[in-house]
């Protein structure tokens, strides 16, 4: 099994660019790394950030996709934590347990590749993608728009074979965002009232997480009442369109909530909704958590007092959640029916169809869409 | 002992004006209140922002001060908290033990009379002060620049008698904010890396709560190098001086820390250091931890990315401290030799000499000037 092979890929061939279907050629895993064959990936709006140019560390000719769920194919030399046949989630943050960030049990955000995944290269610094000879990048350290990938060992997560990889592929990302958000870096309480600002994929996630920590009050926010129909079957009690206001929202919520929420989550990536976020927590003890990813450049700013009268901002990635130690659980989570997945994927397609959920994704249609490998 | 007396005081008639030592009538206190005569009183920047002119919340004429210490003269009626003779350290942030912030038991901004204190009142509405029968206004719910003063009794932390008040009147204010904002707020531990900017009363107290929390690294920043001997004395490890280095003072302390630090504090005020103070924290923990308060209509700023990637910024007032239930400890480790209060203590002067204690303030030359009603 250990040589070069064949595979499906979308390749982003450049900024702006439709994705074109190819045959490429993939390396066998090296030391400490591991090919595994993707069954089936989210599409992400981190990817559609990437391919449309305007993200500054995007590096091109790449194979995106990090939402992903696939089986081990091939192990390098050394690999002892998964053996052919596993079922594995890729992570675009790892966790090697041993630098100052594992150790430090504070954070998720391990450290030891960082450098090489954040240019589009293996921790050798070299990529296993090649069409024609030419060198293609890999992107967040995962690739799932091709239908074979290699990762280092350190950024796989093991999880329950029971599990369908077409749903469990969310957790590669969004829904594990969302719902860390809440219950890992929050730890919102029971009976805790929250904010909720963007119903997109990871805004509904988060919507789970606190109807799983039983929080008293879900306000969710967003300017499509589209969405509101599913946020209220995930479990939220109200749901705002700010647009139907001449307040900002953060008043508005305020006054709805007697003083303001414990805990509020950005789920959009709007700079202006994160200080909307902020401002809408209770005075004393609101927390409020950045969880979507801002454009290049841009700032956040709120008046010091907002802090100093006991608001708290937070930010997290991949609801600090660590891959390798905890995603699997969530994974027993959702075998166990503590949560669905279904409602979220609402399109799937073959890989040939990837450019359509882009489509369906810029148009609001989509919460997610999922690439099945096999169709 | 009900009834109006003579006091002398400290009036601010108006904003940009020295202070002007008259003779006043101070009413006894009414039901749920208390009068004391204040044996001496720190003199702090935020007396000095109202009476500038630049406090937005400024009235006048009022009776400055808000770092005090006294005695019990009488009591209203319904008082059973304190007695006549007891010490006292008045609280600009009261303890109701009744209000929703009091009974979150996650914030020591009591709610109960916030209103009424904001506008220079008593909870009744009306003031205690006058001259000439022309009301004068409370300040920060304290009045300390006036030998007798009422509070209500919620505004009280009654204090161990063997203290010498000329001293402890200082942790009602400015040393327990700082060392409060470390133990308290950031709760710092043992072996810990800690930066704090600016070495006024409130900086060099942060220093001394650090060093008391056994961090393991203390780094003290000022531009005033003539603070760098005592800050060191208190426990500073490093002492740095941003006019020193050609690039940000974050990226200096990022490097300096391999990484940042682990807590911040700004205890100056300055918008563009709380952006500093947070950047210099490590990715994935580092807290930082806004102690000054800015100019009206300031605001902070930063990349969301600072928080995606673990900071947290925060706030605290009073260094987290409630008033009543947890001041009269600072007192006892004071008294118990944890830590000195009178490396602070620079000048003192009789009342007459207030207006200097404001001018060694804005010189630069005292940390804090302490007012002697005795003297």
């Amino acid at each position: 099994m250990n040589e070069t092979i064949k595979s499906r890929a979308a390749v982003a061939w450049g900024p702006g660019k439709p994705l074109s279907i190819e045959e490429i050629d993939v390396m066998p895993p090296q030391a400490g790394e591991v090919r595994i064959r993707v069954i089936a990936s989210g599409v992400c709006h981190t990817d559609a950030f990437t391919l449309s140019g305007d993200d500054p560390e995007g590096i091109f000719p790449a194979i995106l996709g990090h939402e992903g769920g696939g089986i081990v194919e091939s192990v390098g030399e050394g690999v002892t934590s998964v053996a052919v046949g596993d079922h594995v989630i890729p992570l675009y943050t790892p966790e090697c347990g041993e630098c100052k960030f594992c150790k430090s049990g504070k954070t998720n955000l391990c450290g030891k590749i960082r450098d090489t995944q954040g240019k589009g290269l293996m921790p050798d610094g070299t990529t296993r993608f090649s069409k024609g000879g030419k060198p293609i990048y890999h992107y967040m350290g995962c690739s799932t728009f091709s239908e074979y990938t290699v990762l280092p060992e350190i950024s796989l997560a093991k999880v329950n074979k029971t599990a369908p990889l077409e749903e469990v592929c969310l957790l590669g990302c969004g829904v594990t965002t969302g719902m860390g958000a809440v219950m890992n870096t929050a730890k919102v309480e029971e009976g805790a009232t929250v904010a909720i600002f963007g119903l997109g994929g990871i805004g509904l996630s988060a919507v789970i997480g606190a109807a799983m920590a039983r929080a008293g009050r879900i306000i969710a926010i967003d300017i499509n009442e589209s969405k509101f129909d599913l946020a209220r079957q995930l479990g939220a009690t109200d749901c705002i369109n700010p647009k139907n206001y001449d307040k900002p929202i953060q008043e508005v919520i305020v006054e709805l909530t007697d003083g303001g929420v414990d805990y509020s989550f950005e789920c959009i990536g709007n700079v202006n909704v994160m200080r909307s976020a902020l401002e809408c927590c209770h005075k004393g003890w609101g927390e409020s958590i950045i969880i979507g990813v801002a454009g290049a450049g841009q700032e956040i700013s709120t008046r010091p007092f907002q802090l100093v009268t006991g608001r708290v901002w937070k930010g997290t990635a991949f609801g600090g959640v660590k891959g390798r130690s905890e995603l699997p659980d969530y994974v027993e989570r959702y075998l166990a029916g503590e949560f669905n997945l279904s409602d979220f994927i609402t399109h799937t397609m073959g890989l040939d169809g990837i450019n359509d959920a882009f489509e369906l994704m810029h148009s609001g249609e989509s919460i997610r869409s999922v690439i099945h490998f096999d169709q």
